[in-house]
């Protein structure tokens, strides 16, 4: 594609005992267990004012997804038609950014405990950013 | 950094007449206007399952905010005590990942309407996710 390019860059890591993608959950509340995430010493000061309790969304980049993929069978699941990535949470997608929502557990130095991510272990955080009022009600 | 890079690549542009980021309101329930989102050729296959009606989550590259920034006064408000960009939704992060929660107004080939995007014209859209049940619910 002749779009432009920008350069994203890993701020930490996901430590988690979900290793194998095929056993994976597809959510973080079907049966995700905890996790942590190991952030750069670089990056610790843009922490400041996460806290324990804080509803939280997490960017990764999935780094184990194909990114020339545009339709899929949604949650794998041959007997449902195709559809496009941008109307599933498919991994799979032109840009494998995934968006985890969790509750952060606790918090020591550059390690943030959170509930139930479904990432697997290894997977690179990009970002992270709390969750708005006017996102969690229904409009 | 002595992190791992990614190439994220732009998959279509956002148009809106907000132009001036000075004047840009921080949320989309702040006053934002209704945008198009205009999707390359390439990935308009990724759209099909969007549908007018539909509740998305389009992320977008803040190609005009800086990346070096890790603490900031929130809302810009020098009143406040800085915190640091992660407890915060500032456009000025170590990514400068937006997240987009916007309803489709109506679909035109590769041209998606939406309401209340408060993107600035011509960010790049890199992705597009469907609303998931458990994050419209607070829990």
């Amino acid at each position: 594609m002749g779009q432009p390019r920008f350069d994203i860059t890993a701020i930490g890591r996901v430590e988690s005992p979900l290793t194998d993608p095929e056993s994976a959950p597809n959510q973080g509340d079907e049966g995700a267990p905890d996790a942590w995430l190991a952030f750069d010493p670089e990056v610790l000061e843009a922490l400041e004012g996460v806290h324990a309790g804080d509803e939280i969304i997490v960017l990764t980049w999935l780094d184990r997804a194909r990114r020339d993929v545009l339709r899929v069978h949604p949650r794998g699941d041959v007997s449902r038609p195709e559809q496009g990535v941008f109307s599933t949470r498919s991994p799979h997608r032109p840009n494998p950014i995934g968006l985890h929502r969790v509750e952060v557990v606790s918090i020591d130095g550059g390690r943030v405990r959170v509930r139930k991510l479904e990432a697997l272990d290894r997977t690179p955080i990009v970002d992270v950013k709390p969750v708005l009022s006017a996102e969690i009600s229904e409009r």
